[in-house]
């Protein structure tokens, strides 16, 4: 079983969708990370902050899930981070409407020393000095690591994001971002403008319109499952993150072939994320659920038309 | 071999794209339609109506591949359909330039006799009262009936659109045309609508993001391939639907599973119509290619998870 480091925000989000609102919950892309992985029961450990206002409750969530939380400091007279969003009718996009970072400002990242061994390192969005710190505390390279970011980083620390891009194997972006990363509409050109800055894989990131995976002259394609209703999106692009490297970790294969098996359980488990508010319905989900659903996505993709 | 009829236009287009602009070229729904589902060597059928200007030459270039055009009226002393659009820079939209009817604003379709015993019929994007009127004529309903419609019709003869919705089998349409016939955002909610409204089959098509084939409590989802260039997407969608048709007429096996197999041939045909300008590499395509490039679609979308 390899060791799968995780590092990203361990927060507070309040939700409002159209179907209702919550109040502060267990958020951050940390958690979404690591309850996306623990499905495949992998030694993961987090490395992030919280403050002396986080719930110990919500660290037991993780931990009991076979998530080392040892490298989650408790800055105990700091707040959390904290984020609150609304989301239009149509759930394809939102409003930020809160974004304190307290604690996450001056996160110094400390990967413990049981876990420099890791085979998976998991960057997740994060500013990319802070991505860099964690790559240089790990002596031996990793078998993967894979990068999430976004277009603030692009917009406001992008030499940095740069630097990090040419320590990494896989990074996993958005369609816009994609295009804002590599000046290309097209995200076949895309991809390619990105391996020449250091990933030799290229995940596109489409929402509902499922998600791209590139590789040199490769390319793969997950589709999202279509479904009745998204009650809150939030958490869908890490739970992807997370159920990709938790594979990968588990099944400890990162050729091309297995990365598209990947790619499907990320999608299959975003799918669920999306169901319930926050990490709710990752907390409760079942190995069968995953399965029984897995069977809908062969479904959805699979045909047979003999090439004669 | 099932002989297949085919309504739509048989037009002039003049295109504008990033890439160049083409003066007035082979264009119509019948036309893309036509020659992508002669690539399965139907006996295929279009009733359409054209201008005294119309090159026989363009009609030449239909009956050549099998396509019989003896229902394409010619109006002596009218002028062909034209359409010009001009597209923006991401190809994702247009604006329409020109929309002259000419000899369509009058066109009373007839299905000739050695086609009334057709057993599929594809009703392409016109005038409900139009694909109702060739409904009518044929006495033993075809085994599958399929239409392609646009939001034009839905804002404008809507009452003519439900009543045609009634007498057919497949509804092709896109996924901003599916949310307002359905009025619901969802397009799985959005699909179970439409089945109430007549037909058992929902084609929701995506563009750049693909095809849903919707049937029952079934739904199956086609990709684009994607592309490194689309030089011109005029007629994509009609190709689709060509190749769609052409393969269940090819093999006469109207199945949810082969339907899979005809959405998959659908997205392929589509993914070579938009290389070039117009029809120009739906004319000149072979069955080699279309073989070939179906490896990458199953490279695309072909996982290998075994569900333990």
């Amino acid at each position: 079983m390899s060791k799968l480091v995780i590092v990203g925000t361990v927060a507070f989000d309040a939700i409002e969708t159209p179907f209702g609102k919550t109040d502060k919950i267990l958020g951050g892309s940390a958690s979404y990370i690591s309850l996306a992985a623990s499905k495949f029961n992998v030694d993961s450990a987090i490395v992030s902050v919280v403050g002396g206002d986080f719930p110990k409750e919500y660290l037991k969530t993780l931990n009991e899930r076979n998530i080392n939380i040892d490298a989650v400091e408790i800055v105990e007279d700091g707040k959390t981070f904290f984020w609150s969003g609304k989301y239009h009718n149509d759930l394809n996009s939102r409003d930020t409407l809160i974004t304190d970072l307290n604690v996450l400002a001056d996160f110094k990242p400390v990967v413990p020393q049981s876990y420099k061994d890791c085979e998976f390192l998991l960057l997740g969005n994060l500013h990319p000095t802070v991505q860099m710190d964690v790559i240089k505390q790990i002596p031996i390279r990793p078998k993967l690591v894979v990068l999430d970011t976004m277009n603030f980083w692009m917009d406001n620390t992008l030499p940095e994001l740069m630097e990090v891009l040419k320590k990494i194997d896989v990074i996993a972006i958005n369609d816009e971002e994609a295009r804002q990363l590599s000046g290309e509409y097209s995200l076949v050109k895309a991809a390619q403008k990105i391996y020449e800055m250091g990933p030799k894989y290229v995940i596109i990131k489409k929402g509902e319109h499922g998600a791209l995976l590139f590789h040199e002259e490769n390319v793969f394609f997950a589709p999202a499952l279509p479904l009745e209703e998204v009650f809150d999106p939030t958490g869908a692009g890490d739970t992807f993150a997370g159920g990709f490297c938790g594979y990968l970790a588990k099944t400890e294969d990162i050729s091309f072939e297995n990365m598209k098996n990947a790619i499907i359980y990320g999608s299959n488990l975003a799918s669920f994320c999306v169901e319930k508010f926050g990490t709710e319905r990752m907390q409760e989900l079942t190995t069968d659920e995953v399965k029984e659903r897995l069977k809908a996505f062969k479904e959805l993709t699979q045909f047979d038309i003999e090439i004669s």
